[in-house]
């Protein structure tokens, strides 16, 4: 490690009450926040736009269009652009379908429902975009119990409203179904 | 400045695809996220509590408690803690009000529905806690667009459902009103 690296301790810093990792060497503070991801279910011709993954983690396996949230972005911007970069897709955004909360990854999701108003193919992240019919989709697949959440979910608003949805009773996202519906938890 | 502090520029470092701050001296990349912030409308006894400010920015001035999510913490967590930092107050969350963006600060806010389920007292924060009635809340002193926002919706959601709502019209929560119910925009 070259010594010019910040060196991060651990610590509270005086006037604040939660523990940081401040330099060693010089103080500064690098404030660790929470993430916001932002993503859709991109309607298509009664199927679901869906990515597979070129990129770790997960490579390989399915998701939907979604990613972290830029400063100065709103959450709709942010996910119209991860349409666009993920699966070269315009979309039009609807309604907020479910807000996720992963405690382990410190990771909030908005995810919204939305709308094909374009072609699509594959951007630099994804292997191969796909519309799925609901009986077409590899849930064996997929890359991330939030996926498998937020499809059920989607299904649900369809069929009967009450979006937006929060995480499945008793789930956080922490690992990736062996079966269930909603994915197994630690 | 200590030649120890990192020196931060601004560019775009290689395989991304936004602009960070770099450390010239040591090539530490900075990420900056939009952040989380999280709070509650809490109902007690037919009145809203609320929190007179006793820091900046808009010290002196009226809010609902709120403030940035933590690592590892759920946003509905967040809220409660927040309510028991600033108001000393326990409350049940009932269910999710709004979610306001703010570009302009980047950030995002989850605002819940809740019931205070304790005593209050100010925190370290708050200069005062205090329970207002509708037609006594201190309009003209209000702290942020967004605790206007959040109490106009707690309102309608009161009188006729229709949670969680988004940022009025035409607002980006950018700098406070001077009168209208939403606020003044730039
Ligand atoms: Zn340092
Ligand atoms: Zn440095």
């Amino acid at each position: 490690m070259s010594a010019d690296l910040p060196d991060f301790e651990h610590l509270v810093p005086e006037g604040d009450s939660v523990t940081r990792a401040v330099c060693r060497r010089c103080g500064f503070i690098n404030y660790q926040n929470p993430k916001i991801v932002v993503g859709s279910v991109v309607r298509a011709d009664g199927g679901i736009l869906m990515c597979r993954r070129a990129i770790e983690p997960r490579s390989g396996y399915w998701t939907l269009p979604a990613g972290y949230l830029e400063q100065h972005e709103t959450p709709e911007d942010g996910a119209r652009r991860e349409a666009q970069e993920e699966a070269c897709a315009e979309i039009a955004i609807d309604a907020l379908l479910a807000v996720y909360s992963i405690p382990r990854l410190s990771q909030v999701q908005l995810i919204y429902r939305a709308r094909l108003a374009s072609d699509y193919a594959p951007g630099p992240e994804s292997r191969e975009v796909e519309v799925f019919a609901w009986e077409a989709i590899p849930w064996p697949d997929l890359a991330f119990p939030s996926v498998h959440w937020a499809l059920r979910h989607e299904r649900e608003a369809a069929a009967n409203g009450g979006a937006p949805f929060a995480n499945p009773d008793g789930t956080s996202g922490g690992i990736m179904p062996d079966g269930g519906p909603w994915g197994g938890e630690e």
